[in-house]
């Protein structure tokens, strides 16, 4: 039926009703854009299950800190609109800023929803100073203008993943999240918008940091279940160049840190390759 | 049709879904029981609005104070089912606190709805840390769970009524909020649940905090403008048996404190008489 590009919020309410008043099922897919085939992967997977897929391309300042990459992010609306169309998408919601948020003039002048400090003071939470409370904030305003039934978020970014299905939880949003698997280059490298800062060296150098969790992976299906042992099993494979920022394991179930994989569990992995800030993460412990 | 007290989250969303399949419209009225007058004045806008009115009747641990009154709040709600239907209300939802907060063993552990720092630095906010929070994340809650088309605030609790217009329009959340008079008493005291904690010599001292109210309005009529001099008129008719904790002077449109009275304002005031603490506000300068 072709894509919708739509920016205005009025504008995609009123589509939205009609679909529903039609009895529709609304599948949501929240990305910042410059969509690559992990995106993809979230987009079929609401075309298969909803009748009406809204992907939201967003550049949210609220996530971002005061020395990350948001003026930088890359924008590349006109081929997500074509990834977009190509997986099944109904919609675009591609909304400014100043209509997500309007009269905003800094980061205490709105309400913002703020995840349980557990969850946040560990990995990315840790280095990324209200980065999820951001998150949180603008997933709840998409949750609400979109009521979507379904929303697709990608286990590549695992820590956002658990705290957006306990906001859920604590907030009864009436919507079902469903979790798709990260998506890898044939190299092993795990699909990223920012990968596309890398230089082709870059991208050799990064490509270590999957094989370190794959290390890891290996290491746990040898019986190594210590922690610390397996921390070093990744970084003994790790490029020199990379940087770690952490490796931590968490239990599948609860998300909270373990110190021997006696349970399914996730090894979790935040570096940079030449000041990109790379994430990555596998499930260990089956 | 006869009044249905529900107390599950699944029970509640299944009957509110048949009535929005039938296209018929739901207000909310969210209170915390020990309904009174100015309850019933919410509950009947509410019908007269929307085919099917629910009032939520949840004492709220989350906002409190450690040292508040959650344990002896009072609970009526034999009592409270009796006004409920008299006004029009077609559904109580009375859930327990293990219902709304399943698994909570202390407050850090969910995710909170938090409004600006801004709007929660003065009044009510200053004494009672916390309390906003609280109660943006249960009325974010009870607006997920009911799903409501209006939500009914009275204007006594006037500081939530502006907090939670913000959060609505922060959040994007795809409801109305109607506000309702503050009621009073012939006395003029303003109807509260925590009136019924005074006895009939404190009811008599708490008068005087509606009076000095009165004496606010009073003065601005006839001119005086400077809200120091409106501060003094309105201590000058208070009991002395009275402890106020503030009065503050608020532009009505924008909610921030203001030191003259030009544009349509309010005045508000919390107080204690025999340490039960009241709060009651004016509409000034129209």
């Amino acid at each position: 039926m072709g894509l919708f590009v739509i920016n205005r919020i009025a504008e995609l309410r009123e589509k939205i009703k009609n679909f529903k008043r039609e009895g529709k099922s609304v599948g949501l897919v929240p990305t910042m854009g410059c969509l690559h085939n992990g995106h993809a992967s979230l987009i079929k997977a609401s075309s298969e299950r909803c009748d009406v897929t809204v992907v939201s391309v967003f550049v949210n300042p609220v996530q971002f800190g005061p020395n990350e990459d948001y003026d930088k992010y890359p924008r590349t609306l006109e081929s997500d609109k074509e990834l977009a169309e190509k997986n099944g998408a109904a919609i675009i919601f591609a909304p400014s800023v100043a209509e997500m948020y309007p009269g905003m003039n800094k980061f205490s002048d709105i309400t913002m929803v703020a995840p349980p400090f557990h969850m946040v003071d560990m990995m990315c939470g840790k280095s990324r100073t209200g980065h999820f409370d951001g998150v949180c904030t603008v997933v709840s305003k998409l949750f609400n203008i979109v009521q979507p039934d379904y929303a697709f978020f990608g286990m590549k970014d695992i820590q956002q993943l658990y705290i957006i299905k306990k906001m859920v939880s604590d907030l009864n949003f009436p919507i079902e999240i469903v979790p798709c698997p990260l998506v890898r280059e044939e190299s092993g490298l795990a699909l990223s918008s920012r990968n596309k800062y890398l230089s082709e060296e870059d991208r050799e150098i990064a490509v270590s940091i999957s094989k370190s969790l794959f290390a890891i992976q290996n290491a746990v299906k040898n019986g190594i279940i210590d922690t610390k042992k397996l921390f070093d099993a990744a970084i003994t494979v790790m490029d020199r160049r990379v940087e770690p920022e952490y490796i931590e394991f968490v239990d599948r179930k609860t998300f909270e840190p373990v110190d021997t994989i006696k349970k399914p569990a996730i090894a979790a992995v935040a570096a940079r390759v030449n000041s990109v800030r790379l994430i990555d993460n596998i499930l260990i412990g089956e």
